[in-house]
C-alpha cells in the first residue's frame, strides 16, 4: 500500500513530537487537559460547528445560546474547575456572550468593586443568575475613551444617580452579549456631581427585567447588526444601548477608586487608580497566547495541505512537487510557524511580567508601569496584526481550496481579524509606544536609566556607532549578533524620530507630521522584545530528542525572516550592507531547508485535534479530496439535484417563458 | 445651520468634480451610462442587496437566481446594447452564473469554435436556450493546466469521444455556474485517439437535461459548498462534475485549432495557438479595470467615514479632529487613493495594448507576444494583490465600525479577494513574469533589443551605473527623476537574480533557490509599468478646472508612496542613500497636505452611487450615525425585545433550570 503524504512526512521527522508538544502547552497536565477536554466537546453533538456557515444569522444565534446553556450544565454537573470549564468553552470556538460574562463583567467587578460590591455581585454573577456585559464604547467614541457622553448624574434628593443618553452618538455601541442576552451591564458614563463632572466612571446597571428578560424602563437595548464573514463574530451579539433618565441606587458606582457621599461630594478612595493596570498586562497576556494558538490554528491547515497538494513537475509517472518543496511557498509558510512559536514564548514571558507587575504594585512599586504599559501595548498590536494577515496568507496559500469555508481558514480569520481593533486600534497603540519612547530618550539626558525591556536605549550611543559585524552566512546564527541588529535598529529609528521632533516648530507638530515613522520605530522596539524573548527562553533546558534543535532553527528563522522582511529600516540606519543582508538570506534559505522535514511534526506538536481545527484541508490524515468531495455532497444546496428556484427562475429563462417588466430607462 | 463635515469637504475642494468624472469614465456619455443604469438598478426593489449578508446559503443563492432572471427580462424588454446589459449585471454587483455565461462560456466558444461551432452554438447562448459554464480546474490540478486528468478518448466505431473522469482528483471542481444552473459546459480534458495524448483540449458538453434541469446519464454535478465571507460567491454555485464515460458527438470537439477526423487521426488546422493569447490579454485588461473599480469603493468609504468621523482633541467645545487629519491615517489611505487613479489609467492603456495585440495578431505578427503576456500577467498578479489588501487595509482605518457589514467593505473584500486566485495565482504570474526577465536579459548578450515594457532593460548598463540625482525634496516632484528611479531599482534586481542564478549549479536549481528574489525583480518591473502608464497618460491633455493638477499629485503620491514602501529594494541596490529616502517622504508628506482638502472631492469623481457602495459609512450626505442606528433597529435580530432561544437557552441559565447531562469526562 502507498504511504500517505504526511505519513512519509512524520517519519521523516527529526525529534520527538511528544516532548514538544509539552513545550508547547508548557506541562505534561496540560497535555494532558487539552485531550481530556477537547475530546468531551468533540465527541458531544451539540457543539457541532461544520453547519455554521451555511446558517442564516438568526438561526446560528439561537445555536450559539444553545451550545453556551449546554456548556453550563457540563460544567456544573462534572463540577469543572475554572480553569477547565475555560477550556471548554475556548474549545466550542465561537464568541459568545459568555466570553464577555466571565473575561469582562465578572474581572471589571473585582477589579474596580469594593469588598461589599464584590460580595453582593459576585456570587450572582458566578451562577449566572445574571448575565453581564461591558459597556464602554458609544457610536461616536471607541478609541478615545475620555470623550464618552453617557451622563450619570448624582440626585441627592434621591440619592441615586440619574444615567442618560444626551445624543445619539452617545448610544453605547458594539459591547458583545448586549443586544439579546445580558441582564445586566458595566457602563461607563460620565460622573457628574454637585454639578460638575469628574469623568468617565464603571457603574453595574441591570438592563433587562429578570422575570421576562423585557428590557427595563427607559432603557433601549438591541443588536447592532450582521458583521465581517462567516460565523466569526455573528455568533455574538454585540449591542446598543440608551438610557433616559434611568436611576440607579447611588452604590450602583464601583467604588474601588472613588465614591460619592450621600450628600454628593465626590471621594477618591486613595487606592491608586495604577492598580487597574494589572488587569490591563493580563487582557494582553491573553491576547497573545490567543494569537499564538490562532497562528498556529492557521499555520497547521496551510503546512499539511502544502505537504499533501501537489502541483507541477511530474516525471515520468512520478507524483508531481509537493507545493511544500516550493521556495515561495515556505518563504511565506515557514515565517509564520516560526511566529506561532515566538509569541508561545512571548506568552510564557507575558505571564510572568503579569505576575511582576501585580506583586510590585500590591507593594507599592509603580516605577515598572509606563515600560510595561508600553511594552504590552505594542505586543498587542504587533501580535494580532502579524497573526490576522498570517491567517488570511495561509488561506492564500492553499490557492483555490483556501477560499472554501472548509478549509476551516475563512472562519478562523472572520473571528479572529476584529483582535486588530478591540482592546485599542492597532495603530493608536503603537503611537502609545512611540510616546513612551521619546518620553524615554529625552530622560536619558537627566541620567534616568531606562529599565527593563527599554534597557538598551541606555546603550543607545554603543547601538548607533557599531554597525553589523556579520562576514559570512554562519556568522547570523547567533544571539548577541541578532541581539545587536535588533536593538540597533530600533534604537537607530528612535533616535532619529526624536531628532527630526527636536527639529520641528514644536514637540507636538513634529510628533504628528513623523507619526508614521513613528510607528516604525514603534515597531521596532516591540519586534526586538519577541525576540529577545525567543532567544532567552531557549537559554533555559528543554528536554527531548532533538527538540531544542528545532526551537534554536524556529528562533533563527523568526529573526532573520525579519531581517529580511524590515530590510529598508536595517539598510536605511546603515547598519546593515547590502552584502551583509545577503548573506542573511542566503542562511535563512539553509534554515529552510533544516526545518522542511520538520515541518508536518512541528504543526503536530500544536496538538490540534481535527475538530478543533475545522478543516478538511488541514486534516490529521491528509485525506483532503475525499473528504472535500464527500462533504460536497452533503452541502444543503445539493439535497436535490435540480435547486430551488429553478422552476421560477432557470426554466423560464431556458424556455424564453419571462414574464417582461415594464421597466423604463 | 451647522455644516456637515462632506459639505464642507467639498466646498473646499480645488477642483472641478464633474470634469474629473469624465476622466474618470472615459467620456461624458460613459458618465450618462453610469447614471442611466446605475439608478435603474438602485430603484428596482427586485436587486435589493442590504438584506443578503443575513441571509442564509440557500436563501442567498435562489434570491440571486431571481435576480439574473430579473434582469435578463429587462435587458430584453428594454433591448439594451451588450455594454448596457453587461453595465446592468454588474450593478447587480454580485457574482452569479450569467458572469460565467456571457464572460467565459460565450468567449471561449468564440475563440475555440470553428465558424460553423460558432454558427451552431451561439445563438443558442445569445439567447440563452442554454447556459454554460467554463470547466477547467479539477480538483487535484488549478495552476497545472496541463496536469488535467480528463480523458476524451476518441471511438470510431461511433465517431464519438467518450469523456470520462478517470480518478476522484479529476472530478471538475470550482467552476462558477456548474453546480445547480448550467446546462452546458466547456470541459478541458485530454484528447486521446489512436492510443496518442494529445493534451488538453476544450469540449463543448451538454450536462443537464433541457427538460427537466436533471443531470444527464452518466454525468454527476453538485454544489461544492460555501465560500469566503458574507455574500461574497455564495450566491455563485461554483461546482463538481464528473463523467462516467459519457459520449458526445465528435465534432463537439472545439476544433479552431486541431481537429480528428472520422477515423480519429488527429489534424492540427494550421490556426496558430497563439490567436487564444488575445483573450487572455482581454480578460486581464478587465481584471486591472475591476481592481480600479473595486479599490476606488473602497477608498470612497474609508475616506468618506474619515472626514465624518472625530476622535481625540477637543478644545473648549469644538469639535473632535477628523481622523483623516493624523498622519498615520492619510499615509495608509492616500497611497491607496492614488493607486485607483493608477490602476484606471493603466486599465485604460491595457485596452490600447489589447487593440495592437490583436491587429499583430491579424497579421501574423506574434513578435510582441512574449513581453505582452508576461507585463499582464504580472499587472494582473499586483493590482489584484494590491486592491485586496487595501480593501481591508480600508476596513481597518474605519476602526470598530468598519467590521460591520453596514460598512460595506466585509462583502466588498469577500467577492474581491479570490482574484488573487482565479485566472492564475498570483505567485505563479510573478514566476512566469520572472522567467520572461531572465530570458530577455540573457538575449541581451546575442544583440536582442527587448522592446515595449521591456526596453529599459537594453539600457541596463546605464540604470546599473547611475545612481539617483535627488538632492532636495521638490527634485522628486519630476517624471524623469521617478522614471530612472524605477527602471533602475528593476533592472538592478533583475540583473542581480540573472547574477546568482548563473552562479548556482544549474539554471533551474538556481531559479528555484532564488524565487522569492525572483518575485521581488518582477514586482518591481510591473510597479514600474503602472508609474509609467500614469506618466505617460498625465502627458496628454486634460480639461477641467485644475483637474491635471490634482491628477499629477495623484501620480506623484503613487510612485513616492512605492519608493518609500520598496524602500529596501532601492536601498539594496545601492540607488537611493538614506537621506534621499527622507527627501522622497518629506516630499510625500507634502503632497499629503496638497491632497488633503481634495480628497473627498477625489472620491466623490468616481461617482458611485448609495446603492452601488451598499455602505453606511460611505454615505455621500455623510449621515453615518443616524443611518447606522436606524439601520440597526430594523435588523431582523430586533423583530422582537426578546430574543428566539430565550425561553430554551436563557431562561434556564438564570433561573439554575437547567436539565443536567450525563456527560463523562
Ligand atoms: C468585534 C468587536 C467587539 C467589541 N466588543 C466591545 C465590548 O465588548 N465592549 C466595548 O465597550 N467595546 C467593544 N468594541 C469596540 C472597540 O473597543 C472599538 O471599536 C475600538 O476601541 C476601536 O475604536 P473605534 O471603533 O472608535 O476606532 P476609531 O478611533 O474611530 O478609529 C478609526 C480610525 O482612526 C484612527 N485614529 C483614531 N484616533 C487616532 C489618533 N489619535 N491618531 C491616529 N489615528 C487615530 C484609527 O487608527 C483608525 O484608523 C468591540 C469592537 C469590535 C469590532
Ligand atoms: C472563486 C473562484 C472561482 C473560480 N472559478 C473557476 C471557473 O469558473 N472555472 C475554472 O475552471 N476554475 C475556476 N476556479 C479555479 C481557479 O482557477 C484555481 O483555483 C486557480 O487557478 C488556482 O489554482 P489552485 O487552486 O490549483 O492552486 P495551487 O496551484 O494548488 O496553489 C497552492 C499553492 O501552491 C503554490 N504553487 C503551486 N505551483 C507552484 C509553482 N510551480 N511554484 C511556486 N508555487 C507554486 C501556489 O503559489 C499556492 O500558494 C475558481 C477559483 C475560485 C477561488
Ligand atoms: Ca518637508
Amino acid at each position: 500500500m502507498e504511504m500517505s503524504s504526511l505519513t512519509q512526512e512524520r517519519k521523516s521527522a527529526q525529534f520527538d513530537v511528544e516532548a514538544m508538544k509539552i513545550v508547547w502547552e508548557g506541562s505534561p497536565e496540560q497535555v494532558q487537559l487539552t485531550q481530556r477536554i477537547g475530546q468531551l466537546v468533540a465527541n458531544d453533538a451539540v457543539f457541532r460547528k461544520d453547519n455554521r456557515v451555511s446558517q442564516g444569522r438568526l438561526e446560528l444565534f439561537k445555536n450559539t445560546l444553545r451550545k453556551a446553556a449546554h456548556a453550563w450544565s457540563i460544567i456544573q454537573s462534572l463540577h469543572l474547575t475554572e480553569a477547565e470549564a475555560s477550556k471548554l468553552r475556548s474549545f466550542i470556538d465561537e464568541p459568545a456572550y459568555t466570553d464577555l460574562h466571565w473575561g469582562m463583567f465578572i474581572p471589571a467587578i473585582k477589579g474596580q468593586g469594593t469588598d461589599e460590591q464584590q460580595q453582593k455581585w459576585l456570587p450572582l454573577a458566578y451562577r449566572q443568575t445574571i448575565i453581564g456585559c461591558y459597556a464602554q464604547t458609544e457610536l461616536g467614541h471607541g478609541s478615545n475613551v475620555q470623550g464618552l457622553e453617557t451622563t450619570a448624574t448624582f440626585d441627592p434628593s434621591t440619592d441615586e444617580f440619574i444615567v442618560n443618553t444626551p445624543t445619539l452618538t452617545a448610544t453605547k455601541w458594539w459591547p458583545g452579549g448586549l443586544g439579546k442576552v445580558s441582564t445586566h451591564a458595566i457602563v461607563y458614563a460620565r460622573l457628574i456631581t454637585d454639578g460638575k463632572d469628574y469623568g468617565v466612571h464603571a457603574f453595574i446597571m441591570q438592563i433587562r427585567s429578570l422575570e421576562d428578560h423585557h428590557p427595563l424602563p427607559g432603557v433601549i437595548v438591541a443588536d447592532i447588526g450582521v458583521k465581517f464573514g462567516n460565523g466569526g463574530y455573528n455568533t455574538m451579539d454585540n449591542g446598543l444601548l440608551r438610557f433616559d433618565n434611568v436611576r440607579i441606587p447611588r452604590d450602583n458606582l464601583l467604588m474601588r477608586v472613588a465614591s460619592v457621599t450621600r450628600h454628593g461630594k465626590y471621594v477618591p478612595s486613595g487606592v491608586p487608580r495604577q492598580l487597574g493596570y494589572g488587569a490591563m498586562v493580563f487582557v494582553r497576556k491573553s491576547i497573545v497566547m490567543d494569537a499564538s494558538n490562532y497562528l498556529s490554528r492557521a499555520v497547521t491547515i496551510a503546512v499539511r495541505y502544502s505537504a499533501v497538494r501537489r502541483q507541477f513537475g511530474t516525471q515520468q509517472g512520478k507524483p508531481e512537487i509537493q507545493v511544500i518543496d516550493y521556495m515561495t511557498q515556505q518563504s511565506r509558510l515557514f515565517p509564520l510557524l516560526a511566529t506561532a512559536y515566538a509569541y508561545r514564548f512571548l506568552g510564557v514571558w507575558m505571564s510572568w511580567l503579569y505576575s511582576d507587575v501585580m506583586a510590585r504594585l500590591e507593594r507599592g512599586d509603580f516605577s515598572t508601569l509606563p515600560e510595561v504599559h508600553a511594552c504590552t501595548a505594542g505586543l498587542k498590536s504587533i501580535t494580532t496584526s502579524t497573526t490576522a494577515d498570517g491567517i488570511e496568507e495561509c488561506r492564500k496559500l492553499c490557492g483555490g481550496h483556501g477560499y472554501l469555508c472548509a478549509s476551516g481558514l475563512p472562519e478562523l480569520y472572520a473571528a479572529y481579524v476584529p483582535a486588530c481593533t478591540y482592546e485599542g486600534d492597532n495603530v493608536i497603540l503603537l503611537l502609545q509606544v512611540a510616546r513612551f519612547l521619546m518620553k524615554t530618550l529625552s530622560l536619558l539626558g537627566s541620567g534616568k536609566k531606562p529599565s527593563g525591556t527599554a534597557a538598551y536605549l541606555g546603550n543607545a550611543a554603543d547601538l548607533l556607532a557599531k554597525n553589523c559585524q556579520v562576514m559570512k552566512e554562519r556568522d547570523w546564527i547567533n544571539p548577541d549578533i541578532l541581539q545587536h541588529a535588533f536593538e540597533a535598529r530600533s534604537a537607530r529609528l528612535t533616535v532619529k524620530c526624536a531628532t527630526q521632533i527636536a527639529a520641528a516648530s514644536n514637540q507636538e507638530a513634529g510628533f504628528s507630521e513623523f507619526s508614521s515613522e513613528l510607528v516604525d520605530a514603534s515597531r521596532a522596539h516591540c519586534e526586538l522584545i519577541v525576540v529577545t524573548r525567543f532567544m532567552e527562553a531557549l537559554k533555559k533546558e528543554i528536554s527531548g530528542r532533538s527538540v531544542m534543535k528545532q526551537l534554536q532553527t524556529l528562533c533563527y528563522v523568526y529573526a532573520l525572516s525579519l531581517v529580511t522582511a524590515r530590510a529598508g529600516d536595517f539598510l536605511v540606519t546603515g547598519y546593515l550592507s547590502s552584502k551583509q543582508l545577503d548573506l542573511a538570506k542566503g542562511q535563512l534559505r539553509s534554515l529552510f531547508r533544516e526545518l522542511r522535514p520538520n515541518a508536518v511534526a512541528l504543526v503536530d506538536s500544536f496538538n490540534h485535534s481535527d475538530y478543533y481545527l475545522g478543516s478538511t484541508l488541514g486534516r490529521f490524515d491528509g485525506n483532503v479530496y475525499e473528504n472535500l468531495y464527500n462533504d460536497a455532497l452533503k452541502d444543503p444546496m445539493n439535497a436535490s439535484p435540480v435547486t430551488e428556484g429553478y422552476e421560477e427562475y432557470i426554466r423560464p429563462v431556458l424556455k424564453q417563458q419571462l414574464k417582461l417588466p415594464n421597466s423604463r430607462l
